[in-house]
């Protein structure tokens, strides 16, 4: 069951993933509520179960190469506007493994202290250690996000940014992250939805802010600031990939797949051990 | 199915609660191969993934508080000599919940900067924040443990520390931290068999280290470090659990089933929202 549906799966990479030349990616033409790769939304659901075990063994082998002589992690960056999805990538994504290997850190408005440093100074603090996986809710792209479309800092400011977090993460690479970004497109009807839904329901009221209004009144101010994101820093190092986010079920098996896709290319082994099993057999036959 | 067995399991707080005063548990005497309030091992492996559920939406009500105005959070302490499962805890039992409310730390050797100050500096730290599940594997019990067997500071040290233990945890409870601490107790022979399997399997080796035997070279040393734990820091404000951990299904539903207790007793609801959600409806409406 679901092999050839699988197989077809590992073609999502090329589908979801933005280019490196300018205007390579359309973000106004995409279908939001598509599936590449993936019949519909509930043969995704079917299928991301499937892809548990593999994932749960990978990042086990990753966090072992860690805890020896291992540098290598992984950083799951999440981007997308309100009701995109981010929150339940975090829980049913990220809650498919251990989370003891896991390093979550959610980015919100900077706090007085993370506002006298420079914008990435609170994002390099919370980079994955060697052997875990990072995930990111929201991230240093905020800063030329929700900075240059609420004119936040001067536009000469977060002009210079684009430049600057392409080193950021060029240097990150270098040094052992695998980074995987992903930014989950709805489209502008079912954010509506979604924002009507947590004013219906008394266990969602929490998730609503008023601001989430505010934002949908500049959604066209946003996509153009996530179209310059795609144009100006999806790098061959770290290119972005744009998840369809309407169906959250597809949104959720992409980025699994995508994740899955980056602890495989690590080519994980075992670590072999700094002490001798043999004398160590002996010594703990001993103790019977 | 299951309601009589989970039923059953409502006295699990009371039989591996360890009473306050001195001497009300006799650690060497306990059978750890024992499921008490369960039938045995398969049927702990079949309830559990029943709690999972209320787990999860209780665990979303505290943090949904702790997103708005709430100051409460949750502590599971996770004890337990090398090989009593403590991984497979955070793993399994914090596994079930959604990985952004926790707050997973281990505790290992204290780096130097953590040396320079008190022994609970570094716990302080790593305290949840509000809304937030806490989980220490390992905790500030290892420095009257390992600190004591191994003599790594003067006896009048850690033998002060007990009371100074008691004193944080009841400021800690009082701030609105609610504190769950087990200690897992596997049996000498349990042990034996459970290192045996690491040396014996190229996937295991890594979590082996041949300090497990010199530990377990002083074997009645901590069991009787772990005694003077439970008779002197059990208080009624953060009591003990001893768990007997030779199964390793039995252990992970037993955690399971005293952290459902301990959000049960906040009797958490869902936060009123700060904003009118009249007029929120009718500006969201406008945004069609």
């Amino acid at each position: 069951m679901g092999r050839k549906k699988l197989a077809r799966l590992d073609g999502i990479d090329d589908a979801l993933r933005v280019g490196p030349e300018p205007g390579a990616f359309d973000l106004a033409g995409m279908d939001r509520a598509a599936t590449p790769c993936v019949k519909d939304a509930a043969t995704a659901a079917e299928l991301r179960p499937l892809l548990g075990d593999e994932l749960a063994d990978l990042q086990e082998r990753l966090y072992a190469e860690g805890r020896t002589d291992g540098t290598r992690s992984v950083l799951l960056v999440v981007q997308g506007l309100d009701t995109a999805g981010k929150g339940g990538i975090v829980r049913h994504v990220a809650g498919m493994m251990d989370p003891q290997g896991l390093a979550i850190r959610s980015f919100g408005v900077p706090t007085p202290e993370e506002r006298e440093h420079d914008f990435l100074w609170r994002i390099r603090r919370a980079l994955p250690a060697p052997g875990r996986i990072g995930v990111f809710d929201r991230s240093h792209y905020e800063d030329v996000l929700v900075a240059r479309v609420k004119e936040l800092v001067a536009p000469e400011v977060w002009e210079a940014r684009y430049d600057e977090i392409v080193a950021f993460e060029r240097d990150l690479v270098a040094a052992g992250t695998t980074i995987v970004k992903v930014a989950l497109m709805v489209s502008r009807d079912e954010q509506y939805k979604r924002l009507a839904a947590r004013l219906d329901r008394p266990d969602k009221l929490w998730k609503y802010n008023p601001s989430d209004v505010d934002t949908r009144l500049q959604w066209d101010e946003y996509q153009a600031a996530y179209q310059a994101v795609l144009d100006r820093t999806s790098i061959p190092e770290a290119p972005w990939y744009v998840i369809p986010a309407d169906s959250k079920d597809y949104a959720r098996l992409a980025v699994t797949k995508l994740l899955l896709d980056a602890l495989r290319s690590l080519d994980l082994g075992w670590p072999t051990p700094d002490y001798d099993v043999d004398v160590e057999k002996a010594r703990l036959a001993k103790t019977r």
